[in-house]
């Protein structure tokens, strides 16, 4: 009876591969992790996991028990199963794997990707703030700006399922901030961590008498880490950098609301932990700007799974489907 | 056995209500038509339409052969079946109309209801460009600009019923045209027929030394079909006119593209048919900003509907559902 009861969740990162034994509560029975860059080959790092799964379902006693498999994968794509051109991975920089495809050969489980924030917009859905919703939209504000959009109970993945690419709207049209995808102005510029240090730096050239704690760094650069803990000691640029980076998110949600109409907004990631600092300014921009028809139906909410939970249940989510 | 094999299409607009039976097929065996705005309640709207309908389908010999009845409306919701807040229909400003309900108590048959743009993409889906896809974008260009957005083969309405709103995504945040909706710089300012016709009264007072065909209209307000026929007679300055409102829709179409990854983006309506003008600016928009990942994905289309009878077709799809 407990056949099918179990799923096994990949969270993959550039650098790391976490992984997990799922059960239907939403309980990470047992997990492990491998290298993802360091393999030559796709193939070989799909082969290198495959094993490392079979290895902990064994020794959890859960053959025959596994449903199957979800990854969440930087460029994943749903409906091939395959890793498309990210370019933080040496052996998919350029190149087009077929992950799911060559798991399930090794593995013979069933195996579904898609990208990280779908992932965790599934895992939200299932086990997180977003239960019981079918119209919301995830935004995971990291090192980048993700997003995973549910509208009716399904994720909008597009023709090509590659949809949902919304740290890369554009929302400052002319003279915007060169993005990683090589054009500018995406809102990931400016509401990334890497776009709150940036906000920091430009702040304190531009505001060269303003006193503050952030000043005191000057033999590395100042990260969205450094802007957070001033702010938490009363820092007033850097609560100023914070109010100008919920700003520019509300405004971006207000379209993002015309859009689907979701029932919540949801922030999933390292900049959320300054929910105190983001959630006014941002809410006041949607209360300034949303349209008549939309006002005070969308809710903004942040995360409650634990960040290196999340990951592996939202993956893990996929394989439930 | 023809039983089912019918449904009845109806297109409302502001001052004027068309509605005909429909079959399989998508022929219009019949039609007819009823004001809109002169009744003092929206029951007694409801019940003069249920009537006409009904004088329809018997004249046809159709009784006890429709499936159901679908209706187009501005700001009809399809969760509720109601319009809400229609500004341009005397009964249903500032009220909320349960229009669906009283229909189907005084005919006997289903009836549902959407926003006209949304009745306009399941019409094109099932009829018309669309035939196949699953993920598609229509947009309307009227009087106001409007949107049906379908994803993986079903309309995207929201929580509330009332997604879609793609006329009103802000595309100058500063200093924008002020909106009918109470905002400023949305789409719909810059691309709808009465955008275009601003656009070029802009041109006009910005450019006094350009000559142009618009300028011999002085007793009344120019239009945008003036400027569509005086591009036609190879006017410089409508040209531009167009070129601009092709720039615009195309630099917003990028984001679209980067939320929902549609096959086509379908464009709809009254300025459509300034496609030769619209197109090629439009698509050179979008080849110059969309984001790498979706480069050359989604077609640019025009509905190919005859404007009086897709209306109807579009509503009537909806009583397939």
């Amino acid at each position: 009876m407990s056949a099918l009861y179990h799923v096994v969740g990949v969270d993959m990162g550039a650098t790391n591969t976490a992984f997990g034994i799922v059960d239907a509560r939403g309980t990470i029975l047992s997990q492990n992790n491998i290298h993802t860059g360091k393999y030559s080959t796709g193939e070989e790092y799909a082969k290198v996991l495959s094993n490392a799964i079979k290895l902990l379902i064994t020794k959890n006693n859960l053959n025959n028990e596994i449903k199957g498999i979800g990854i969440g994968a930087p460029n994943g794509n749903m409906h091939t199963g395959a890793i498309e051109n990210a370019v933080n991975i040496p052996w998919a920089n350029g190149r087009t794997v077929p992950l799911a495809k060559i798991i399930t050969e090794e593995t013979g489980l069933s195996c579904k990707l898609t990208n990280d924030a779908n992932a965790a917009a599934l895992g939200e859905m299932i086990y997180g703030v977003a239960k019981g919703m079918k119209d919301f939209i995830m935004i995971t504000l990291g090192t980048g700006v993700g997003s995973g959009i549910v509208s009716n109970g399904n994720l909008i993945i597009g023709h090509d399922g590659m949809a949902g690419e919304l740290g890369h709207v554009t929302v400052i049209k002319h003279n915007g901030r060169p993005c990683g995808c090589g054009r500018s102005g995406c809102l990931e510029t400016y509401t990334s961590a890497v776009g709150v240090a940036k906000t920091a730096r430009e702040y304190l050239s531009l505001h060269p008498n303003d006193t503050s704690l952030l000043r005191e760094i000057i033999y590395r650069p100042i990260t969205s880490k450094d802007v957070f803990e001033a702010a938490e000691e009363g820092d007033k640029l850097a609560i100023k950098v914070f109010a100008f980076t919920g700003r520019i998110l509300g405004e971006a949600f207000c379209d993002f609301i015309t859009f689907s109409s979701p029932q919540a907004i949801i922030l999933f990631g390292g900049l959320s932990h300054a929910s105190n600092y983001l959630l006014d300014p941002l809410q006041k921009a949607i209360d300034d700007n949303v349209m008549k028809v939309f006002r005070g139906k969308t809710q903004i909410l942040f995360s409650q799974l634990k960040g290196a939970e999340a990951a592996i249940l939202g993956a893990s989510a996929l394989a439930w489907e």
